[in-house]
């Protein structure tokens, strides 16, 4: 599998392994072990992580099977995140979702996610929303009293717009190394708002989130869907692959570097995915998905 | 009051006192000099006006004041405006509001507030409005020659998105000291469109004008002011304030340093709204009025 | 007539001939030199052209005539365009309308152009619409063997966002010498969205595509139409002049040297339109079209 380098000392898989849906798989820490070592021998080393998947339990799951087979941590790349603060039980004082940049709370979330993990150091750290009360002093003094704990190695953010990220990066020493932002065949945002371009300006490839809009693509009725899918399973057919493949291609022909996070928990699933890399979508396949996701031809 | 310094040589008062409503206050000249000196005496040092506020009348009243008690023009930051047109008597031969920023309006313009205000120093100009037909390096010419015959200090805008300030500073040999805009719980554009954070990336606090939405918070019948309303008054009571003071406290906490200025001639309730700095609302209790404004949580 | 610097060595008339619609015209070679002369006689030697106009037979047609008057080709500054990917006869393989900025399409649409207007060199040559899949990288490296060819001596690009201008700009050496982009009274939108303000702060002039609006000001029964014509039409009466001189002299307002491309082929009329460089609208006037354009004063 290709890797991509990010910064110094540090390169993803070109397929990361999302985490958000790990309870939902229902492993024993042995067959989460099995499992992480599964897509690493597929050459997926890059895992995805937040403080609050799972209600807030992603993270142990999978620190406990990091606890069980130690060798896993030096074989991959742990991203996790912190900022939202999810109204769950196990916060009853909150009465409402929102974000937190402050130095307390992330230093706290991080404190709290090495616990969790099982580990001693993050590789990247994202801030998972904008935060329009975020400081970017604040959270640059923040990242390098992490950095020099060594806590955590490098760092991100996750939905920033370009303002946003410049914001930040005005304020740091090293480079983001990447911008974790949504992007399928039903929301192509990134591509329209200036997102994308500015990530190639500033060559930070960006993962990416929702590959496949969360399942809508293969089930929702409604128009857009509707057409994406017709278009989609037409390409499939013209390059011999299945929906999930021509959808993984479609996402790596942009030409920002991007490196699609996996959800799935079927390594079955996950290989065909992996496979879509080899895949060459012509400019015009690419394009047909484009006018089935906006109703209308280019301009 | 905290004072926040905008360039060498000037600082604000963090809150401001704004006199376009002067006229409705009814004030003789000797009112209106104890007006001031009882606002100065609070902290609030800095004045915000402009050359059309009452109909191009405001700033000869507050003049009336400066001549009668001389002493009181070297206590305060005197901010005015300029390149509005409006429609007026005045100006009998304009058919339509307009904006004019060349370097003859300007120039004709601070020469009339120089003499309506009896003063013979701005401390700070800003552009009113953003004109599409702005030539930067006319202005850049313009202001180089104000502040060369001492007519103006410091150049700040009003109203300026992101590119127009850029556009506008890549002429200027010196920092743009501020951009004066809206903000309040019903109208967060500045916190959406990313000026709050091109704001705090170049370390230049906004002026806020509207912080209580014209009165709208407290009086229209609308979803979003009921739910704006509802917030504010839980919170209010959570903290101990007036809905103005919750309102003013919320602004204070967006991390650009916001000025706010107050439009108020009621020295009590101006008094009222300076103690809300001291007020420390939670992140949460931010959100909370972000979520009432918006209508949905945040994503 | 003026002339605008662009680049070392390149500038333009400040009307610009288009040949979009030169097969309408039914031109016989030998009408087609004269038409040029003629234009060219009026201080018109900028002459804009793309590989698809006239379903990719405009250039054929224009190369006729430089063939058969030799002396034309050093008298002019020819731009054309590349990128689009029509349906076309001439294509038969194509689905679906979509772009290409591949070097590969890059480099075989410059050669076609060459071969069909008879030429061995493009004065400027440009990327007709944004494409979310160029990679800046591969562009500026086709530029630079196309420059290094004799083949193109400067670039520009078309209906580009400043976003989209950056990312490309900042792989280049030599500086992007124009944006092409549409203006009118019934579509300012690149006087709203940043494109002028980033043009002007980057002292790039843009060419201006669809000055009329495509006739729609003249004949379209819509609300923003008719209070467009109502106003040109005073306007006119007020400084005697056609409806298309003040939409010319309104177009020339702009602070950023907007370069209007005159699309018509009979030379009375584009005689008028140059002669609309003369007429000097107030700012008051340029704003009764805007106040018309978007049925509302200005804030």
């Amino acid at each position: 599998m290709q890797r991509i380098q990010l910064a110094d000392g540090l390169s993803f898989s070109q397929f990361i392994q999302g985490y958000w849906r790990l309870l939902d798989w229902d492993l024993t820490p042995v067959q989460m072990v099995n499992f992480a070592k599964q897509h690493i021998e597929l050459g997926i080393t890059t895992v995805d992580h937040a403080d609050i998947y799972g209600d807030y339990e992603c993270e142990v799951a999978f620190g406990q099977a990091l606890k069980l087979a130690p060798d896993l941590r030096s074989q991959i790349e742990l991203v996790t995140k912190c900022d939202i603060k999810l109204v769950s039980q196990k916060h009853p004082s909150r009465q409402i979702g929102h974000y937190d940049t402050s130095a307390a709370h992330i230093l706290a979330s991080v404190d709290a996610s090495l616990q969790n993990l099982q580990t001693d150091y993050i590789d990247v750290l994202l801030l998972h929303r904008p935060d329009p009360l975020m400081s970017a002093d604040e959270v640059a003094d923040t990242f390098a009293e992490l950095k020099q704990a060594g806590k955590v190695r490098h760092f991100g953010v996750s939905n920033f717009t370009p303002m946003q990220f410049d914001l930040l990066q005005s304020r740091l020493t090293d480079k983001l190394v990447t911008n974790q932002v949504e992007f399928n065949p039903m929301n192509m945002q990134c591509s329209a708002d200036g997102t994308f371009e500015h990530l190639q300006m500033h060559k930070v490839a960006p993962m990416i989130w929702s590959c496949l809009a969360g399942g809508r693509i293969f089930g929702e009725d409604s128009p857009q869907a509707n057409r994406v899918r017709a278009v989609l399973t037409e390409i499939g057919e013209e390059v011999g692959a299945t929906m999930d493949q021509v959808i993984y291609a479609w996402v790596l022909k942009m030409p920002c570097n991007p490196l699609p996070i996996i959800g799935s928990g079927n390594i079955k699933r996950i290989k065909m995915a992996v496979d879509a890399s080899s895949i060459q979508l012509t400019n015009e396949q690419w394009f047909r998905v484009w006018v089935a996701s906006n109703g209308h031809n280019v301009p």
